[in-house]
């Protein structure tokens, strides 16, 4: 037999793909399935996407520079510098998404036995990213009952050892929408000082905060050697298909490191970097704030309906477009299986991802789900409303 | 300071790199530079890719599903019958071009000190895929005389150690244009069966074989739990900038660990993946035959002027649109900066890839030159010209 690695077998799959097989025989008994399980919204592609994408006229689709088409890394670092962030050539390489931007650093940062913390739930494909470096995540513990805010000394400081090499954040936050303050920030960067650690910055949903204020680690220049951000047009500008990213970090040596893997595979797409840089060139704060809204209609709606199931705790989500809830149950993924199973409501279910996978102890999440709000405002209601009836149909149907 | 990791400082920037800085330079002194350097084509891209890309109608760019869209994955196994191999679901996988393949497959097989036999020379960028996992290259050694072939058991078996996890080929082979025969093959299958090794066979030329004949690693049942297939439509069809490849495999422990990775990066683009799909769907056998025969005249090109030059040593290619040519210089380093630097012909010089960067000990290329005919016969005769004329000036130049 040929042997596969151990650092690949230790990592697992997507969380949400065990149900997949059961939504398909759900949908083929004729229910309809409210999805609250994935981050897809349904915010329209900006035209200029496909505009530019269609207006394409050389007659060869060639390959771009490496570290990124000239269009889309201008039209970026105007964006940054409009954040009051100045960027220079060789601060940003064009990536695959927000997805590769983690994986090149990771591979740039980690070896064998390496540590990197992470603020517990966390999005579960960190431990893809971390895991085939044969690194390993160390989790920040955090409580529903503090809204999962973790960013102070006393929590992060005793995790930290001579294996640790960086602190990886998501903010906003999924799956809690947990948004740093300014002195959260601080703190975070204080300690990425003080024990030299690479302090790695998830802001794929920067401009999804419903103070309407924004933030990013690239404003701490003091911190500038530390800070790595990681980005993405996906959620901005809902082109979640276009796989354009960014890796955004001032420290040259790693930017050096970096170049090689964008070398290594030659060029992220050659036609969605042009779309994207329309759309930075294009719009702007009066486009973020019509999306901010849309979305914190949808964040109203669902936190709305939540307050009317009994035993549901929650905190309502200050960014991005995920929340955790808690729920009266023992196990949320028993209570999906049942929803797609057993459960209908005038011929509908929901979907939602259980807890488990967003702790690297999956007991931690047992009771816990996070919830996708991507779909208009009265799609949700009814989601959470089936929700609410499921858990009740699923207490009934454990009572007997 | 933060620690890099040691894995990825052990890998290297592209060999061509160094000379880009000269490459401007000669062009703002006002010289032509002719590219023979780097394997980007000048063939068109076929309509139907942009056909495709521009008849999306939907208004959101979503996620594709991780696998691939399943239009690409459809045609793909279509063109994959069509070569007598049927593929089941699952056996095949969506990825960013031929490179993401590769670092799938060597993150899914390798840790820190595992060994890949690949010919030598080689693609430089399977350095960096590797690399980054910790693995190493152990060179299967060919020479210029015997035309770089290498597929014998007396050759392969001495190298095969506990730590050897899969041998790489590249056929039809980049560098050196060979085309590996049914027998030679076979033999590689042999060899990875005996020592349970995967056989992963870089096959993204596979449509540029002058015979017609087309060979696939696939065609080998009996090791199906052995072999891989690297492919990608970016010099079958000309468009390098899609990014849109495959990883095929029947080993499905190994497709099982690919998923995983997959599913951590969520998809691969979705427009142009319908734009691969379209190309795999309407062009076929006369599509490749025509493209065969425009490299063929310029390997021919290519050929007769190089028999020109007083001291060149080569072997007229097979098929890929590479090969090696020995020159009568002791370095090509210092051949090339001389072209840059202090050579012309009426206002025109010439670039071509030092052999140097396609070898592990770098020594054994130096008098060895990549050269890439991916331009139009008659630019080739004059860039191979130039070269000529620049060799008898370098000496020229040496000898006083």
């Amino acid at each position: 037999m040929m042997k596969l690695s151990s650092r690949i077998r230790r990592c697992g799959l997507s969380p949400m793909r065990q149900f997949y097989p059961y939504e398909v025989a759900a949908v083929n008994k004729g229910l309809k399935v409210h999805h609250m399980n994935i981050g897809q919204p349904d915010i329209e592609t900006p035209p200029a996407f496909l505009e530019a994408v269609k207006d394409y006229q050389k007659n060869v689709v060639p390959y771009a520079p490496a570290p990124g088409e000239e269009a889309y890394l201008q039209a970026a670092r105007a964006y940054y510098a409009g954040l009051g962030c100045a960027l220079e050539d060789g601060d940003i390489l064009a990536t695959f998404g927000g997805s590769e931007a983690l994986e090149i650093v990771m591979a740039c940062i980690l070896e064998e036995g390496d540590e990197v913390l992470v603020p517990e739930p966390f999005y579960p494909n960190y431990t893809t990213f971390i895991g085939v470096t044969g690194g390993k995540i160390c989790p920040i513990p955090t409580s529903a009952e503090e809204g999962y805010r973790f960013a102070s000394r006393e929590r992060i400081e005793p995790l930290i050892n001579e294996r640790t090499r960086a602190l990886l954040v998501t903010n906003p936050g999924n799956p809690t929408g947990v948004v740093l303050s300014r002195e959260e920030m601080q703190v975070l960067v204080d300690i990425a000082r003080k024990y030299e650690l690479f302090l790695i910055s998830d802001e794929v949903y920067r401009e999804i905060v419903y103070t309407g204020e924004k933030n990013t680690m690239l404003a701490f220049a003091e911190a500038a050697e530390n800070v790595v951000v990681i980005d993405s047009v996906s959620k901005r500008f809902s082109t979640t298909g276009a796989r354009v990213g960014a890796l955004v970090s001032r420290n040259h040596a790693l930017m050096d490191e970096a170049l090689k893997w964008a070398q290594g595979r030659l060029c992220i797409t050659t036609l969605d970097q042009l779309g994207a840089a329309k759309m930075y060139e294009t719009l702007g704060m009066e486009y973020f704030r019509s999306v901010r809204d849309e979305y914190r209609r949808r964040r109203e709606a669902t936190v709305e309906a939540l307050r009317k199931i009994p035993g549901v705790e929650f905190t309502s989500p200050d960014g991005a477009f995920y929340l955790m809830v808690t729920l009266p149950v023992d196990d949320t993924e028993k209570l999906q299986y049942f929803l797609l199973e057993e459960f209908e409501d005038r011929g509908e279910t929901v979907m939602f991802a259980p807890g488990a996978g967003f702790y690297s102890d999956p007991e931690l999440g047992r009771n816990k789900i996070r919830i996708a709000y991507v779909t208009a405002p009265e799609d949700l209601t009814r989601a959470v409303e089936l929700l609410g009836l499921g858990i009740a149909a699923y207490h009934r149907r454990n009572q007997k």
